[in-house]
């Protein structure tokens, strides 16, 4: 048997152009003399299509697709197909994997374990299947499982969230091969835990394991692919690209025997999520109908290494930075904001915002002089954003903001002013991951991309005469890992200075957390790299009390 | 038995003051001769705690609250304590009703029904409770529930979302009483269908019910109190007040003879939605430290009925208006703006936005004037939005946006412009409502507070020469109708042509929902007062496509 796994990226909700694309595969895999061909989670929608799921003319079509237009491509000698999609069966509405084979849907696996913690609202969508079935396919017993169903070993989860673990009740059933549907979201590490897991499933019960991931941006959430194919020894003989698109062929042979070569040890490092942020930027501005972007550029090494990573994703000749000196900026912001975007080769405008800064003050400030106060500080930011916007309607391009998630933890940042745009390149990204991806990105291009001075000189927001981050915040080497711990870890502040922070530092930067979070609610969405971003991964009441 | 129901507004999060709240209440019921003290859903941490709940250090401290501030209050003659609270049972956490009696907990009574829709996320926190079980309280068997427990007879629902009534259970176990913790928030027509749905359940099984909601404005939800009590024949015995706190008594034989006089019945029209709102933005502004606002007053309705209901919710001193008329505004738009002002008694400027829009437009346009294109439209509105954010910031005044719910589904507002602001009061109220609104505070006021000519122009935008809402949008009398069906409803767009909607319209409508949901997500928290609310209640991708 010849199997065929297509590791997709389709774009959530265009029911249209993903069927387009699975039937382009279906024939490949034809071509390609595959038996079955096989397509990620929910593969017809996209994942996470949310609240679409919500509108039963949505649910309609998708299953006509799934009948009129996928089954009949399994007529005849063409291969089967097995796919995620939602599909209801009694009425309710489940996560499914159809097996469609001569020309009709012959069988609905469904999703037995919903995750509904972190980004996944699943319970809030889809039933949980009541059973589990094993699948005939050329004389393989195959189960198919669909992503969190193989989450939940007793070995590998400590602390186990559900009762049930469908993979042992599976093995029981005499599966020889698993088939695992997934659309697993990236995050810093998770391709190494990935391979740790269904490694150890593969070897602990000696079944050969193919799991076929998503691939793809959709909004906050980054699918990297990486698909991995064990044989029943535990032994890794395939893994597919990572933050692209591939269509692969396995025969089944092959998950029963040694592998003829050796795959290389998985390579995670600052590269990665280098990638992951490049095919985020990429899919978002695709998938919005965008193809150039604008941001601003300070000099600083926020927007330095966001624009880097825009220019590699979009192609320099498609990215526009805007420099935007104030009174207060040094003289070095402009001069290194424009050696980078000259080092990047992308097209760059000098507009000072001093004139309607002037223009703002003689309304506010009728006896004269600049009070330099706060409101003083974010109306200079927001004459950025009101620029940055201005270039982004007139022209066409999607607004990228620029700051790094240290910031926007602690609400070190001017709502509608840096913080407007569409895209928050750097929301998961803390301040310490931004130099390693600025050192990074220097290594990558062999040059100087980001100049040495960005790098180098202290952080400031330039808003007022000799302004520091350090004036605010702790440094952020002091502050990274506590608000790892409290964001992240979901430590509270005493449980952090148990760890060893200082006390005081501590409930500085909580404070500054917990106060901020109405900024955050009106960000732009943010790329998720950690294993927990802002966004829909934390939700948190803005109006609330803070005696914790 | 003298029962003591505490219909009570907690602030999220805030253990301190909630407990202290919790403290006075039972004070006031041992002084009242009460034997028994109930709070609503989640009293001590206040309903929704949202990821509060993620927080080991949280709930430990919510349970030592229990168990060490409350439970001791029990002891000796003082009555009886049944509150909400989080609460763990062997490692698992329980949205629960723990049952505090001499000096211990002497039982937890565990929620049984999660919602997982809407705005509601419970199976993201809490295990579903494994029993269920009857109380002895002085010779009364009592039935404790919480919440959505109550809703899911087979009779009022006619497709029940879960396969157990708890009701009916509890009723074969004889219950004779049954008490109903809440924390259910208000939207249009809820008043009305709750008292249907609670007397329903009281007639039907001969039980005596006592309803007891938390009131009080979270974020975008508003909690209406407006607690019920019934007896065994499912007669309305007392209804607490509506939008208000409460501390009321019921004596256990009251619930099982005839009423000593009738309850009216309940009357909810406009002035429902206005008291709402009233509630919304008085407790926005108190739970997040601030005790004015701030907003722009263009001489249209959504800022008149947004300033009138802002001058009725914190009192007209406590308002400042931001007249900032522009080129393009037309002369009766300040006019206008300043008689609302005057007939409110708030305190307004005018702050014309023409010299930083020219400051800006010398910047933009080398080759001279205007161009009137969308950027310039947008910049104007930002200018505005900009101007409003320094009050803000410099005076401390919160910002309220005064966008309605049909401007911000169609995407007919500027992100970082007239959607800048802390709250957005309108976000949920239709146009057509709006109008609605205007009258009845004119009604109210017994005066012309909204000023006529505010109330039958034609809307505008007025950000280029004699624009009208008509140029971009259908008018609001079709437009609000087509949005109810398909946000509130999740109707398709072939699902509501079929309801005799205009074909072409019901696509330019659609798409302009879909297309604009990028603004929606950087949208101040909206107060909720429909059953479909943006923010939590729909979420929505952004990139996707748009087929179907």
């Amino acid at each position: 048997m010849r199997i065929a796994l297509a590791q997709i990226n389709p774009v959530v909700g265009d029911l249209k152009q993903n069927t387009a694309k699975l039937i382009r595969c279906c024939r490949k895999a034809l071509s390609g003399g595959a038996d079955l061909v096989v397509f990620p989670e929910l593969a017809v929608t996209g994942y996470p299509p949310q609240d679409l799921l919500l509108y039963n003319g949505f649910i309609l079509q998708v299953e006509q697709i799934i009948k009129e237009e996928l089954a009949p491509l399994t007529a005849g000698r063409a291969p089967s197909i097995l796919t995620g999609t939602p599909y209801r069966v009694e009425g309710e509405l489940y996560n499914a994997a159809v097996f469609l084979e001569n020309g009709t849907v012959k069988r609905v696996h469904r999703k037995t374990l919903l995750p509904n913690y972190d980004v996944f609202d699943e319970k809030r969508y889809f039933t949980r299947s009541p059973e589990l079935a094993v699948e005939m396919m050329n004389d393989l017993t195959v189960a198919v499982t669909i992503c969190e169903d193989i989450w939940n070993d007793r070995d590998f989860c400590p602390h186990p969230l559900y009762d049930l673990d469908p993979v042992e009740e599976l093995v029981r059933m005499n599966a020889a091969v698993m088939i695992n549907l997934s659309a697993s979201p990236y995050n810093q590490g998770k391709q190494s835990l990935r391979e740790k897991m269904v490694g150890h499933l593969a070897t602990k019960h000696g079944i050969a394991l193919i799991y076929l991931n998503q691939v793809g941006g959709n909004d906050e959430l980054i699918f990297d692919g990486t698909s991995l194919v064990y044989n029943n020894r535990g032994e890794l003989i395939y893994r597919a690209a990572s933050f692209a698109e591939e269509l692969f062929f396995i025969e089944s042979d092959a998950l029963f025997s040694r592998p003829k070569q050796q795959v290389s040890p998985i390579k995670e490092d600052i590269g990665t999520i280098y990638r992951a942020l490049c095919l985020g930027i990429k899919d978002y501005l695709a998938k919005t109908g965008f193809c150039s972007a604008v941001l601003g550029l300070s000099g600083g090494i926020d927007s330095a290494v966001t624009a880097a990573i825009a220019a590699d994703a979009l192609g320099a000749e498609n990215v526009v930075g805007l420099l935007m000196p104030s009174p207060y900026s040094s003289e070095h912001s402009v001069e290194d904001a424009r050696a980078l975007a000259e080092n990047l080769g992308i097209d760059y405008r000098i507009m000072p915002i001093e004139k309607p800064f002037l223009a703002f003050l003689e309304l506010f400030n009728q006896d004269g002089g600049p009070a330099q106060d706060l409101a003083e500080e974010n109306l200079q930011a927001r004459i950025r954003g009101n620029q940055i916007m201005f270039i982004s309607n007139r022209e066409g391009h999607l607004a990228l903001t620029t700051g790094n998630k240290s910031e926007l933890a602690a609400g070190y940042c001017t709502l509608y002013g840096d913080m407007a745009g569409g895209l928050a390149v750097l929301a998961d990204v803390p301040k310490v991951m931004v130099y390693e991806l600025a050192a990074y990105l220097n290594r990558l291009h062999g040059k100087e991309v980001i100049p040495q001075r960005t790098i180098s000189k202290a952080p400031s927001a330039e808003l007022r005469p000799d302004q520091k981050d350090e004036d605010s915040l702790p440094p952020y080497p002091e502050l990274d890992p506590i608000l790892n711990l409290y964001i992240e870890e979901n430590l509270s502040p005493a449980e952090i200075i148990a760890r060893g922070h200082r006390a005081e530092t501590v409930y500085q930067v909580t404070a500054l957390v917990d106060r901020t979070e109405y900024k955050r609610r009106q960000a732009a969405p943010g790329l998720r790299v950690t294993t927990r971003a802002f966004g829909s991964g934390r939700r948190m009441p803005i109006a609330r009390g803070y005696d914790y």
